[in-house]
């Protein structure tokens, strides 16, 4: 059997992710459909959805049959590589369903359990975050930057993120409010571009609660890469889901984990 | 003196969005320079919001020297001719500094009084609304598309959007909560995009408070274009900023009017 490298792991997690654009663009905006999904049982998100999930299985199972899969739409696969990927089709399906372009289709692969290889896609604007230890970078079209995470950068002076500020119970609202508090500025909506411009630089903090494993196991190879830290809120890392903290720096992430550790 | 009709004046609207674009791209994700803001007083959002209106400015000036200008970053500027324009160079200038695609550079031009002419436009997806009173359109590259909203769905089926939910005061948020708790999904954090896509049709309403002028009055033809409706609180029509309500059709609008009109 071939042992492949987290480098040639992420060459194959670009196939991937161009497969799964092809399946899912058909369905973006495709407008007037949304609200017959009472009446017809069509729901655009969930048929994208499950479009670029059987695409990137099939792709895997030619390729790198022993490879493990969980995967969001379908049962988990058991391999016997060592390595597993981790799909979530679309992260952000309701910026899916509004029209946004701040989704992405979210491919990660751990070796042996260590999250190694990551890629946040984003189809309609062509932008792609992708990363394994050695490679970080941003492209798009011809365009290329590596990501780096901002540095020094103090609590009162950070760009903070959440989702949607709603999903909190009473005790976390109370730690995410106080952090909020002590951050220069904060923005909401933005599900996993929120972590991919973590690690390009330009947001400082992510905070979320309730994830599941797909919708953080791609960013978290690539915060790491850049940079950044990722963990729950008790400090631990490479979590598989649960209530998670990005940031920049490990300084800047110690000072945050103070208002949640608790919550 | 030249009399420009609607249709001329979103002709010559759309030659202002591509300039404002080739001012603004540049200082986009321009990364690393956000934290010299305090010890450098270089801020690229503010030298980006100044570049584009003084673009924009010197085109009219120079083509339609008798019309009037009410931007953000200079002096209002008094013309004779009956058109007004009207500009924010960057809406959504936090959206903007955090690297994320939901911005956009606003163009609305009224005619004695009344908003007849807008464009939002996207630069860095390369995606503009515009409209005048007998065209409404999408376009991105050689693609197009109408702008129709989303008619016949109910309140329960809506999707609202609104750019940050804690901008409310104590009682508008218990009628935004209460409005948000009869919708079908709530958004966050996407500035003008809200009120674009719902020109598109992806979105049903968006409900702001405490709106300047330039934040609306490129959007209020686009949306009654679409067959919209564009009102403040209180169901006044061509508001000039104010505590905002947009939706997809006149019965959308009078029932989550209902929710807002003593808050």
């Amino acid at each position: 059997m071939q042992v492949f490298t987290p480098t040639q792991t992420l060459d194959f997690a670009h196939q991937l992710a161009d497969g799964a654009r092809t399946a899912i663009l058909p369905f973006f905006r495709a407008g007037g459909v949304i609200e017959n999904k009472a009446s017809y049982g069509f729901d655009p998100v969930t048929a994208a959805d499950k479009a670029a999930e059987t695409a990137m299985r099939a792709m895997i199972r030619a390729h790198r049959p022993h490879d493990s899969i969980v995967g969001e739409e379908f049962d988990d696969h058991a391999g016997s590589s060592g390595w597993t990927w981790v799909l979530d089709p679309i992260d952000g399906t309701r910026a899916f369903i509004a029209g946004t372009t701040t989704w992405g289709v979210l491919i990660g692969a751990r070796f042996e359990g260590r999250p190694l290889v990551g890629i946040m896609d984003q189809p309609f604007v062509d932008e792609r975050w992708s990363a394994c230890p050695d490679r970080a970078m941003w492209t798009r079209g011809d365009a290329r930057q590596p990501l780096v995470t901002r540095k020094n950068i103090d609590l009162e002076e950070a760009l903070l993120a959440t989702t949607d500020p709603f999903l909190f119970s009473a005790q976390q609202t109370t730690a995410f409010m106080a952090l909020r508090g002590a951050c220069r500025l904060t923005r909401y909506g933005l599900d996993c571009m929120a972590y991919a411009l973590l690690a390009h630089g330009h947001i400082d903090l992510v905070v979320e609660p309730g994830l599941k494993d797909v919708d953080i196991a791609a960013l978290i190879p690539i915060i790491e890469a850049a940079g950044g830290v990722v963990t729950d809120w008790q400090g631990r890392h490479h979590p598989k889901g649960g209530n998670i903290i990005a940031a920049g720096s490990p300084a800047l992430h110690a000072k945050a984990l103070t208002f949640l550790v608790g919550a």
